[in-house]
């Protein structure tokens, strides 16, 4: 884990330099290199390696997807959307430049993630690159992270059934857990099948990370998670864990990560990296 | 013109369905679908038209263009930005929906329009698609549009030089015209030489026409423009009109677009659609 952190965190470093107009640069760095366990990038970069592909020709697309990330976060801070101040134990985006700053960075990651595809893959062909491409504006768009953030937002204040839940899980967070496992899977190149077995191990990792985020919103301190908690509460948003209860909650990161390993062993995935984040997340859903 | 402002209509309102969650889709369409002189994809489906390309092949991108420009417009007019309630003569997307959601509309189509692209453009390469897109995240990005943007809102309440102004100038407007002639070149399959020449025009096009929209900000009305005006003196921005003044800005727009109709006859290349965008440029910066 620790040697594809820094190989994650100097690849980034690289990717944005600062130029002019550099308060934008300096914007979108201090949000990407704000550290956090670089989770999505990893999963891309050993799912390649995985399926026999070259780590160094899957780090642009690892790299465009923390990069998608970070947006997501930089404009959920915002003002008129979570409002949070801080974020990995540092301020805000907004807070520490300007909203309309945090806006435009947030806009411009979005098309430099891609830039940085098209311009550091090469080693890739144009039909690989476009595949990821392709994954990439699935997961940013209206069918992937920004379909669950509207559905979050709507359900805010009100009783929303398990169903809706299960939307907003899938597409705000599982989507880009199964967008890293499979640009993994087609930097390496592997068939259709595989993809699809990737995808549904992207979805019940991400849907139990999730579910362990909505735990540790209620059981942790600020200065565990280095951003405000209990805001889902003050929110009136549902969770899962207002929905169904804490230890509810904690059986069904059980059981999903362990139809993961039923995934990984069925298929014979082996991956001590990946079964470490399995653990690590089975771990903090611990009630 | 009309026609291509028909097709391109048709096209925009095919491309961007609704569908769950309902709220982004009518969003997203809102300002999609709110009218305009759609110039950007018009100039790019009759450059790929000049060079003996499909225009059909072209529409993809064409609309990605304006879904992109529509974008620009739904972000600059929040709160945190340009702070405007109306654009077209309607409610800005933000008035007519909800700040958090016309955050997440702009999002939304910076990559939908990407993902168009890639799964409409049936006829075309993949090398052809990776041009076209790259071209986009490049005139999207901070290199473009939002490059000039940001340099924008530093210079709100400073006075600026020439230099800076032509910076903001050339990435926030003409970045865009310069992306629209280009994209219908790759789509026709131009050599990198006509590529220039088309970015040459572009660039002065654009120019012409921000400095027209500088001069309409003085001279016009609400009724003639759909949006507030005299908005650049009450900011502080600097515009053309402010650092030369309103008669030497006339002058430029003319210089600029003579210049342009000796590219066109130059390089041999007759358009009365694109005669016509230059003239109606014209006709409008006269004060």
């Amino acid at each position: 884990m620790k040697q594809y952190i820094d190989l994650i965190e100097k690849t980034l470093d690289e990717y944005i330099p600062v130029k002019y107009p550099e308060e934008i640069y300096e914007s979108m760095r201090y949000s990407v290199l704000a550290g956090g366990k670089r989770l999505r990038p990893t999963i891309c970069l050993e799912t390649c390696k995985i399926f026999g592909g070259n780590i160094e020709d899957a780090l642009p697309i690892a790299c465009a997807i923390e990069m998608l990330h970070v947006q997501s976060l930089i404009h959920d801070d915002l003002p008129c959307m979570d409002n949070d101040d801080y974020r990995r134990g540092k301020l805000s985006n907004h807070k520490a430049f300007s909203e309309s700053t945090a806006v435009l960075a947030g806009d411009a990651l979005i098309s430099y993630a891609i830039q940085t595809v098209i311009e550091k893959s090469k080693n890739l062909s144009s039909d690989k690159i476009l595949k990821l491409i392709e994954l990439y504006t699935k997961a940013a768009g209206v069918e992937g992270i920004i379909g669950g953030q509207v559905v979050d937002i709507q359900s805010e204040g009100k009783k929303i059934d398990g169903e809706a839940l299960e939307y907003i899980h899938t597409h705000k967070t599982a989507d880009m857990f199964r967008f890293a496992f499979k640009a993994g899977g087609v930097v390496a190149g592997v068939s259709e099948d595989i993809l699809n077995i990737l995808d549904e191990l992207g979805l019940k990792l991400g849907f139990a990370f999730q579910i362990c985020d909505d735990i540790l919103d209620e059981t942790s301190t600020f200065e565990e998670m280095g951003k405000t908690l209990g805001k889902d509460e003050a929110e009136e948003k549902s969770t899962y864990t207002r929905i169904y209860g804490l230890k509810n909650a904690e059986c069904k990161v059980n059981c999903l990560l362990d139809e993961c390993y039923d995934i990984l062993n069925k298929h014979n995935i082996k991956s001590e990296v990946i079964e470490n984040i399995i653990a690590s997340v089975k771990r903090k859903a611990k009630v």
